[in-house]
This record gives C-alpha cells, sequence and structure tokens, in this order.
C-alpha cells in the first residue's frame, strides 16, 4: 500500500515564473525518460517478480520515483503559477496573452491552452505519455537490463535541462534527481550480477553455429574494427554470398500446402496477374500536362 | 545505401499453413521488442553518430535487423498463404470462412479481415509499430546500454516463439534469429567497455551527498537485503522522516511571484475557493434512489 | 512524497491460476477507467492545485488509487502466476503450450507472448495505456465533473468483471474496489458543491441568445421530448432555416486578405481548377474489365 | 442519416489571415476536449442507446456538434487561407517563407509544413485525434455524466481561446460554440436527473463497510477537512494501521496452484535467484572512470 | 450545417445476436479503413478547398459516409443487443457470462467489458481510431489520387466482411455499404481527371536526369522486368556503383561548421571516443555462466 | 537480403548548423509522408506479393526509400551537428543554450532535449512515427492505388520543404528525392494497368442498383456540377425523401431476439428510462450562483 506526505523529497525553489521553461521539464515529467515511466517501469516489474530480494528493491525504487514524479510536477507548477492565474482570470488584454503564450522562447501554448497551466502527463512536444514506453517482459535477466539503461537515459536528460536554467533552486533540484538516476543503475547493476549467470539472458541454449559470427554487412568507406568484431572470438564475415542462405539452403521461403488451397492461390495469382509483356496507358498519363510537348516533358526520359 | 538481394539470410521451411501461429510470430515482425524496432534503433543511432567505429558496427547490425525483418516477414507470410488466398477468392461458405477466422486457437481475424492475410507491421495484438519504442538519445553510453538490454529482450521473446510451436522449420529459423541477438549483444557490450569511462553515463558529475543512499521506501513484510543496498558503498535511510525534505529544507514548493501576478492569483482563488464550513447537497444525493430508507442506504455509513 | 508498506490494502485470494482471466483484469490495471487512469488522473490534478482543501483530497484520493492499482496488479499477478513460470521454463511440448495459449477462453497470448505473464500497463485488447484518457484541464468547476463521471465509469466497469468470474476471493476484492470508487465519488460530489457557484463553469459569460435554445437537429422517426427540451426554460427551434446561421449573417465564411494574397490565391485556384464542363477519360475506365459488354457493366448504370 | 447544407450554423467572419491563430485554434477542431470528440461521444452513444427519449437527444446534440465542427473549421481555414495559397505556389522567397512559418508568435509550420495550411483533425500540439479522448461505456448513469464534465471542459477551452484573439468576428463565433456547451450540458444533467435512481450509477450494490469510509492517504503539512471527508455521513481512518489489508487479512497475495506448476516455479526462482550474500563486480564498476583516486569518486560513498 | 433524420440510409435487417460478428463489423465502424475515416477525410477537404466543384462534391460525399457510419453501427448495435443487456443486468451466472464474452469463435470481450456491448470507435483488435489514418495534405492533386486509394480499400475491407457472414439482412447492407465505395471512387476519378493538368502532382518542376531511372536495388534470384521499369521510357541501372552518389559526388555527408563548434564537436568525440584497439572485459563477461567450461560455451566460438 | 555501402544514393552538402531547419526536415524521416513510411509501405507489400513482377518491383522501391531515409536523415543530422556537440558538452552559458534552443525561428526543443540532436523517428511536431501511417491491405488493386497516392503525397511535402530553405546543398538533395517519388509513381502507374482488369478492385461485384447513383448530401448555397455527378452515366438523387431508405424499407434497424434476451432487456429499459414527465431538479441547478437574480441569470433563457 501507498502512503503520502505532503512534504516533498526535495525542496523546490523557484526564482520566478517562465512557462517556456515549464515546458522543457515536462520532458521529465510526461516524456519517455521522464519519472512516471521510472516509477511504473519499476512498479509494475514488482508486482509480477516472485525472488523477494529483487521485489522488495522495485517496490523501493518505484516508490522514490512517483516521489521525484512529485519533486519535478512541483517545478513545472511553480514555473507556470502566473500563467496558471492568468489564463484562468484573463486578466490581461487579449493582445498581452497572446503575446505572452506564442512569444520568442515560449511555446507554452501546447500545455497553456489545453491544460491551463497545469502538470498534464505529456512530453515537451505535447506527446501524451503511453506505456508503450515502457519495456519490461517478465524476465530478470533482461528487465535489470532494461533498467540500468532507463537510468542512463534519464540522467542524459536531466544533464541537458540543468544545461538550460540558470534558476539555481531548479538547477539544485534537477541535480538531486539526476544524481539519483545514477544511485538506481548501480542497484539494478549489482542485482542484475547477484544472479548467478545472467548472460546469455533466459534460458533457451543459442545455436554455436552463428553466436559468435559478425556479419559485416554495411561495407564501403569508413569501415573500422575494433574488439566488436574482432579478435580470437569473433567470426568475421564480409563475403556477401556468405552473408545469404547462413544455413546452407537456397534463401528462399516455401510452405507446404493443402492441394486444395494450391488451386485457390492459382485462381488469385491469375485475377491478380500483372503482365510484363503490354505497356499500358495509365491514369498518369491521362493527367499529363497536355501543352507538354512530345518528348520534352519533364517526366518523360530526356 | 541499401541493396538487396531476394536470397533471404536464413532459408525459411514450413510445414504447413498456421493463421494462428502467423499472428504470434508479428509479435517479432512489428511488436515492440521485434526487428524492425532493433532495425530502426540502430540505424538511427549510426545515422548521428560521429565515431567511426560505432557508427560502422551501428550500420552493420541495422542492416542484419532489416535482413532479419525479412525472414520473420516471410514465415508469416507462409503460415498465411492460404488464408490470403481464401479471403481473397472467398471460395469457402461463409459458415467455413468464420469458423476458419474466428476458431479456437486461432485469433487472426485481427490480421485476416483487416490486412488480408499479409504482413502488417503490428503487435500479436494487432496494435501498430510505433517509434515510441525506440529509446534512443544520442549519447553512447546510454545508447549502448539500451541497445544491450533491448537484445536482452528480444532473445526471450524469441525464446517464448519457440516455445510455442513444433514446425520444425520454424524453430529452426527462429533459433537463428535468437542466436543472432545473443551476438548483437556480445558486439554492443565490447562498444560500451571501449570507451575509457562509461559510468556514471554522460559529462555531468552527481551530488556526492546523494549518489550512495539508498532509500527504503517500501517497509512492511518481505524487506531483504543484497548488495544492491548493503555493504560499506551504501547509506541506507529507513527513517521515513529522513527520506522527506532530504536537502534539509522545508520540503515544500515555492516561486517567486510579481506582485501583479499574485493578485490575479488571489482573484482566482477566491473564484473558486472550496468552502469546507458547509454540507452542500450534491447532484449524487439528488438522484439517489427515492425509495432508500433514510439510514439505510447502502452508499450511506451503515 | 511516497512510502510504501508490501501489505495491501486489501488482502488478495486467488482460487486458482487462470491467464483468460486475468487478462480481463487488465482493463482496470491498465485500462482507460483503470487505476493508472484514476491514480494519475487526480495527482495531477493534486499538484497544481493551489486550493489548500482540494489538494488535500485529491492527493488522498490519488494515494488510494495507486494502492488499488497495487491490489488489480496482484490479482492479475495470480492468475497468471502458473503461464509466467511455465513459459519462463517452456516445461510443456509445445503443443500443449499453444494449446493454453491460444485456447478457447482464452486469448491470454496478448500478454503471454510479450510480456510473460506479467502486469504490463495494457487493456484487455493489449492497447497501452495513455495519458490521452486523462482529460484533466485544470480548472476545478470542470475537473471536478470529470472526476466524478470517471468515478462512475470504473464503477461499471467493476461491475462487469464481477459478473464474470466465480473466484470468491477476486469477487470479493473487485467489491472493495467497486465501492471505494461510489465513496470517491461521494467526495467529488461534495468538492464540486463547496465551491459558491460551479455552474455555469468557469467565468466567461454566456452569450444569453442561445444559452437555453435547443436546436432539434434530429427529426423523423422515434422524436420524444422531455425536461432536456421543453418546458418554459427552453427555446425548442425544429425549423430547419432557424436553425442556419443564428446569427442571422449569410451562414457563409470570410476573411479578409491583403491583395497580394489575393492574387496567390488565384495562381492556385488557376492551377488546380476542377473543369466542370468536359466529361474525361479516367483511370478507373482504363481499368475496366475489357471483357464488359458496353452498356451491362455492374458499374455503370443499369 | 445525415444531410448537410452549406450554409454554417453561425457565420464566419474573419479580420484577416493568422496561421498562428489557425494552429490554436485547432484545439477545438482535432483536439481532446474539440467538437469532433464530442459529435463522435454523442453520436457513439446515440446509436447504442434503447431509451427513446436519450436517443433522440443524443442524435439532436451529436449533429449539433458535427455543425459545431464544422465552424470551427471554417475558422481555421480562413485564419489560414493567405499561408495555403503562398505554401502551393510558393511566391515567396526562401527566407522569407521561411521567416513566416517559424516567426516569433507562430509555430504553424507544424500545420503547414504536413497539412499545407488545411484543417487537420490535431490539435494545437500537432497530435493526431484519437478515439482515446471518448469516454462513453454505454451505461447512461455513467455516460451522462461524462458528457456532463466534457461539455464542461469545453467551455473552458473555449474561455481559453476567447481571451487570445482580439479578432472580433473569431471572438463572436467562439462565444457562440462556447455559449452551446452550457446549452448541451444542461440538457445532458436534466436527463441525468430524469432516470429515477441514478447513484450510485449501474446495478449492483456497494459494499456498505466501505462506501462510507474515506482513507487519509496523504498526510503531513497542509492537511484540511471539508464536507468531502467529515461530518455523520464519513469513517475518517488516519491510522495507518487501519488503512492496510482492511478486510482483516494478511494484506498478501495468494493463489492456491497445482503441484506441477509450484514445481516449474521452484525451477524458474532457482534459475533466477538473486543472491542477497555476495557483493559481485558489475558492468557499472568496470566502466568507471579508471582515473578515478579510491575513496574520492563521485559515484562511490563520500 | 449538418441535419439528421432517425431514418437509415439503408434498413438494417438482423437476424439475431452475434458478439463475435459484431467485433468483426466494427472494423469498418472505427478501424482504418472504415466509415468514420471516409467521412472525416473528406470533411476536412471539404472545409479547406476553395474550388467549388470539388468542395461540393467532397460535402455531399463526407455527409453520405457519416450516414453510412450510423448504417455498420447500426449493424454492429444489433448484434449486440442481447449481450449489451445481459452484460448489464449481469442476469446469467458468472459461468456462462464467462464463456459467452470468452468462447470460441467469439473474442468480443474486448468491447463488450470495457464498451458494454456498444459502439465504440475501435477496429476489431480494439485499436482507438486516430486521424493518423487520414493522409489528406491540402493539394488536390495528391488527396483526390488518395481518396481514390481509399475507396479502393474499403470496397475490399467490406468484399472480406461479407465473405464471413451468412446472415441475409447483413449481406445485404454491407453490399450497398460496398457498391458506394465504387460510386464514390468513379466520382473522384471524374474530379481527378477534371483538372487539366494532374501529374506530376504539384508545382515544382522535376529534375530530368532523375525522373526517368530506374534503379534495379533488389537483385538475385526472381528478378523480373515489365512495363514498370522497361522501355524505351525508362533508363534502368542495375549496377551497384553507379546507384551510389549518383549525383556524381563523393557520397558522403558534410557540413560547412564554425571553429568553434568545431572544437566542441572535437571535445565530444574525445570523451565518447570507442577505442577500437582493446579487447575489454564487459558485463556479458561478467555475467557468463561460472560453470560454463572454457572454450566449450555456447556463447563463445565453438 | 540486405547489403549497406557507407556511400549515399546522393552526396549531402549542407551549407551550415540550423537546427530548426533540422526539425522541418523530420517530417520526410519520421513523419506520414516520410521516407521510412515509404520503405515500409513496399517493403511489407513485397513480403507478402505473389505476383514475382510486382514483388521484384516493390522490393526495388522500397530498398530505394531505405536508401533516401539515409539521405534525408543525413541531412538532419548535418543541421544538428553543432547543436548535438554543444547540447552533450554543456559549452555554452544557460542562458545563451536555453535561447538558442527555444529562440525565434526555431522550436527544436523537442528534438534537442529529449533526442540530443540526433536523428530520431518523429514527424516535425516530435509525434512518433506509426505503422497506422500505412495503409496496404494486401490486394494488389488497392495497394497499387494506395503507392501512386502515397508517393503524390511524399511528392507535395518536399515541394514544402524545398521553398522553405535556400541552402543550395539542401535543396539539390530534396529536389532529388521529390523527383524520384514521381518516376516512383509513374512504375506503380505501369504496374496497376498491368494487370487486365483492375477496375473495380477486388473480385465481388457491386449491385447494380446503386454503383451509378449521385447521392446530393450537401445542399443549400454553392451547389454546383461537373462530370463527378452529371451526365448519362449518373442518378443525380437530390430528394432527401429519396436518399433515405433506399432499399425501399423502414429506414430502422431491427433484429430478431429469443425471448429470454427480450425479457431482459425491458428489465434494462426499466432501470435506466429516462422519464420525461418530469422536470427535476439537476446538479447544474444546485451549483448556480446564488445571487443570480431569479430570471436574470445568463444561462435562463432572457
Amino acid at each position: 500500500m501507498f502512503a503520502h506526505n505532503k512534504r516533498l523529497q526535495y525542496t523546490v525553489r523557484v526564482s520566478g515564473p517562465n512557462p517556456g521553461l515549464a515546458n522543457l521539464m515536462l520532458e521529465q515529467f510526461g516524456g519517455p525518460q521522464g519519472e512516471l515511466a521510472a516509477a511504473m517501469r519499476y512498479f509494475t516489474q514488482a508486482v509480477s517478480e516472485d525472488d523477494p530480494g529483487r521485489k522488495d528493491m522495485l517496490f523501493d525504487i518505484a516508490t522514490e520515483e512517483l516521489s521525484h514524479l512529485e519533486v519535478i510536477g512541483n517545478i513545472v507548477a511553480m514555473l507556470n503559477k502566473s500563467a496558471k492565474g492568468e489564463l484562468a482570470e484573463a486578466v490581461d488584454t487579449e493582445a498581452e496573452m497572446y503575446r505572452k503564450i506564442t512569444g520568442a522562447g515560449n511555446d507554452s501554448h501546447i500545455t497553456q491552452v489545453l491544460y491551463g497551466g497545469g502538470t498534464p502527463l505529456v512530453n515537451s512536444a505535447g506527446v501524451p505519455w503511453t506505456a508503450a514506453y515502457i519495456d519490461s517482459i517478465t524476465e530478470p535477466t533482461a528487465d535489470l537490463r532494461s533498467n540500468i539503461a532507463a537510468e542512463a537515459r534519464a540522467k542524459i536528460v536531466y544533464e541537458r535541462l540543468i544545461a538550460l536554467t540558470d534558476d539555481p533552486g531548479v538547477k539544485e533540484a534537477l541535480g538531486f534527481l539526476m544524481t539519483r538516476e545514477v544511485a538506481h543503475q548501480k542497484s539494478f547493476e549489482k542485482a542484475l550480477y547477484s544472479m548467478e549467470s545472467n548472460f546469455p539472458p533466459g534460458k533457451m541454449p543459442v545455436d554455436p553455429r552463428f553466436s559468435s559470427v559478425y556479419f559485416n554487412m554495411s561495407q564501403g568507406p569508413g569501415e573500422m574494427r575494433g574488439p566488436w568484431n574482432q579478435g580470437p572470438q569473433w567470426d568475421f564475415v564480409t563475403d556477401r554470398e556468405k552473408q545469404m542462405a547462413v544455413d546452407g539452403g537456397s534463401g528462399e521461403a516455401e510452405v507446404k500446402l493443402p492441394a486444395a488451397d494450391i488451386e485457390v492461390l492459382k485462381q488469385m495469382q491469375a485475377r491478380t496477374l500483372s503482365d510484363p509483356s503490354k505497356d499500358p496507358q495509365t491514369g498518369a498519363e491521362l493527367g499529363l500536362d497536355p501543352s507538354t510537348p512530345k518528348g520534352a516533358s519533364a517526366v518523360s526520359k530526356p
């Protein structure tokens, strides 16, 4: 069960209203690397987890991320406080209101008009949050890696937001949130390696014929090798012929069909046959500019 | 520039039509952990990457994932081949067609009716693919971790699909695809650790007061400690008071506002004041069942 | 700040595994009327709210909804527990696994294959949760009405889920959750009517010429009147002519344009002119079945 | 059946082109509180409704909302008329065109480049309309409340748009649309209370043990009580212990499993066991900056 | 302005309830090729259109498509009528209700539980309608072609639905709707060719060096030529070298940067340098099963 | 199988960094008419296609579109190159960074903050790409028309982008991409008309009673006729009565129900009956401003 205390995990002190900056901050409120994504990622994993250690850790961190969602939400609310009031009470002349909403350095209209200077779960472009951002699949050797990566990404987005403001209170609170992502990443790393064997992930053995091959699929200027494809552990395959049909078969797709189905497919093929032997007149040709001189058309071969 | 050869990277041999299984296979065609997501994840990173080694590797793997997309797409197409023909030519009686489309073990109607037994970019529930599945943020210390996690997830989803079919040709091709995810994960691991310093990700230093604290936010039955929150490297904070306002402040949010804005906000507060002193009649009370005896209503306090 | 205790708000006792039922229960986990939608609806309102009474109430109820999300998530997790294990360890023969995943009364493949028998934030059709479900606009006279409606909808979806299961433990926990929606609705009703004036919502006065008119836009069989359009407070307008251009103008749209723009528009109109005087041959006519006898074609006028 | 007359329900007179303002107006064309959402909300309810009075009313209002969609669409079209022509005919120099599209007070590029100065079904941020905005569930005691709330929200968004423009023709047409939302809200209120008993919504009785309890889940500074949680009709529960496991049980989740499944789960737990007793080296530690002096690292405990 | 008459454009006579079939029919109610998509496609084009002939035609057909939306909606409502009642009143035992909702030949739970047997704007998989389905771009030479294609697609989806039912009333109404798509396609074809020049679409001339080249990008087994790439109007380029850098340049991407930016980029490259010379230990290697014998691991080169 | 060469199909030479222009270019990278949509449209059709000629052509063009995706992606990457570096290394003062990100003529913050100056698969408004943009339905007479229309739309969006920049290298590369859309449209036209009969699309015959009728659904000012609704091939129906119930029936919807279901429906109707005879007090009336003088209220009839 969750409980709440109206004191924040970190005090929020904002120097002054700034709806444009509020809009940018939404990235970590309702954006893909933001705190709701983090909280829901860990919470849903915690609910399905059976290992008691991981379950406890996941609930700890999920709960803290919810508290971070509240901190970033309060930053947005403070930055928007004036805008919210002005919009609700419509005290400015229209021209001034329009200028405020759409002026340089401020495309906050996205959140002002629809959301009234509130704290909606959208990213900084106004795209609503979606659970498609969460990539958990209920297998700890994969999900812990996903969590490690998610913390790394969130750390970077905080870096960028910190670089965009000189309000010291906002910088300080963002610095706290950024730091906590690093601490969480450390915990998830420890949890991953507390599983005796975590690579390859899952249970099913791989096919040893293909697990150490590196296919050099992109060739031409700028090729370069490194430990990711060279050294004794790698077979490096650059011959195009050896990259195709690596099972030694035809490289084609086939299916065994009942005779009746084959008949139906023949019928379909006859109906939809593309006759390569004729050069039919087309709709495009009907629509060509009639004044185009023959042979000189921009759309014919010059 | 991309080039294409109609030979597949791996030969696809399907034992017989099975639209229900085709539907499940769509998970790795147009699903979040599928091959389009993989190909686009690496391709878009490659385009923006400036480090020549990583750029080359990302194009190599992106191109191979496109070739995998083609392999899994051909599995779907073969499994659907009869359905496509029957649907296009409508040879069955209606009752039989309806039974085939919706029968037990087969909810392939989702892809049959709309997509005609084709190979749409949807997951096994029919949800269209979205770029919201891709979490790249153009910072290699984060993106390589995201790629490692993505390969781990894809490996697991292939495990599950292999466990669902006993068609030997399908199992074999899926086994190839599953194995390649492991090989790719190894390459991304090597690339990550080829960066001399990759943790913490990014550039900005963390706040040392908070980078080694573990907040025990979830308490009660089932608590358990491990290397993720115990040992000399961790400060373990379990006191609820010490989890709040960790900066030592009030734990409240505040913003300095111009005097004019304060006036507007007062006006708004007056207009929208919630008066706690009265007990107003509500719309719900208007709508209560008039036959409910006073004091016995299911919605009143018993 | 949020805190968590691993004891649930309501004990969950499930009689046995049932992935098909788990799938249905997801409706209230990651569906539009579910507990995440409720929790986030009230939490985001709470963060932006300035009235202390409403703010406190919104945090109270948001926190309880998060606790409900945990209860319904645990119901899903218990119903899926066997499936999760079988899928991860792949103990069955493939044929049996396929039958289990896709068999009659069970389309749980949607959540099994991708989410591994976990607790994803999707609805019962596998559609990921989106913040587009949340309709808050940061104006209490509107948002409280939205909350009242949201609780009413959630109550009904719980009714339907209760009607679908005879597992007594599941029914009991769902009954608790359903009841709490009613209690919350009562609180929101009280909060709405604690505002001295809440109708019309907002601040701007309406145009008295149109605020009591009822336009009878749908006519024909089945017309019926009631208090929503009859009585002394309504002007009932049924004459089609009087429903158009109700301002007394032309009913057309116009804009004053600079002369230069008018020239450009003329140029565009000339380029894209649709000449009504000719009967051009079309692409469709090019594609008509050549064997169609003149005058007898199914696509010509009979 | 629908019929159409090219006269608008309200004459649209726009003072001059303004693509930036056009963009804002899209909020009520293709946004969540806009006219398409309203029209489709009532139209789909009307189609499924069996009560003749409500069905007639829903068709009346749905049809009017379609006519409002046309009015707001014409406002957008008039404001965009010059932009559409200039873009189609490309008469400006490139620099001027770029400045017009992206200049201060005008982020209309979103709709200009892709939609050519047309009237797309997107909100003011360019997010396409989705039926996820519609919350109808085919139960009148819930849907009428949803309709009441939807009208309240739409009224507020019109207030905000009116406050953003000083074009008198636009203000006048928006004022008409805003007023009609209030009239519709009145009709839906009448229809709701024309049902003899509409609260609690639906049919299933609530559990009287929990229908009048208020759980004080959010505590700490700023607590406040009011009619939503005090008075004789409420049980106010503030003790954290009494908020958990309110059924009197353990507060845990359990499921009865077949013996075979228990074996599988044990196997899974063994495979994915998190061993809390060791302190494993992690990938993050591999990636630490090698120049970091021991004990001084920003990521170790200071 | 729209008007409505409660008589349908086509009488709907359904032989009996069938929620499974209702679900399939949703494809043309709220699916991508369905009637809402058609109506909104033409309506939004009509609003922005300046050519009087096309504008009138677009309103005519948009209005008819809305009337078709009503017809298909009524088919769904009739097929769902029993389900709606049973669900609302919960008259069956739970086991029977569950069987009805999830039984073979019926995955209607998607629409039953959430939407209560109503007529939601979702496709047959339960995916909500989105304006992303509409591809209008406010240029008639493109939009009319889009409309022609949309009518062709809708005709085919109706074919498939007709093939799935033997209810004569449903077949008859669907046949009407299917036929109307063909009639509309004919109108759009006539409108397209009423523009004197409609190909190439738009205004800007193409580059004659590339407008008649066909790049043979896919080679290998199964190559075949036809009028789409052979004949005097085509240059057929099959040499891979001649497909790259067709402008005669380097085939590389370059940008001129200010000196200061070049310094920053060097700094970034140094920080994120991937050192190809070392073979670093990786996180994956840390996680390898410790019992794996050296040289025999499934994940090492065999 | 796909192969890749790091040489582009067209050399990209950008005059200087311009993140605002980069944002606009994303329209053809991750937007609905962009190159990913094109590549995936043709690739997925190719995979399911059985006709060898069309299959080969679809793979040719799909592969070229992937190569175009790479070209437009490189344009974005070059325009963003400075921004990417500055953001990663945070070299500016905060104020300058904020100004750069949000300044006039530049709303690139959408892609800068979240995507770090990379090349994300979003449109110019930051909306992620979705497979809902692809309208293929696996029937060549429809899909080829969809492809023709898609090429026409893409050509137009390139026109608009070319009109927005005066960077000669960008204009030149965009001109190449624009021209190729026209060449592809020509190929698809040839392929469509290589099918002997392609209209009406599909196989099922239409109902001759309705295939040549034009319903004049939109009447009033501005009516105009042309070849799309006049001439001997059309029946033009303008009488409203003759537009309804065109089958000659009642224009109503009906379903035959089992007696038990009829009983349930009666019960539901009784429970949810809307009583038209009373004028109930409503929640709105409870919330009216108490100071409103009777009869003078803005919300009452004046």
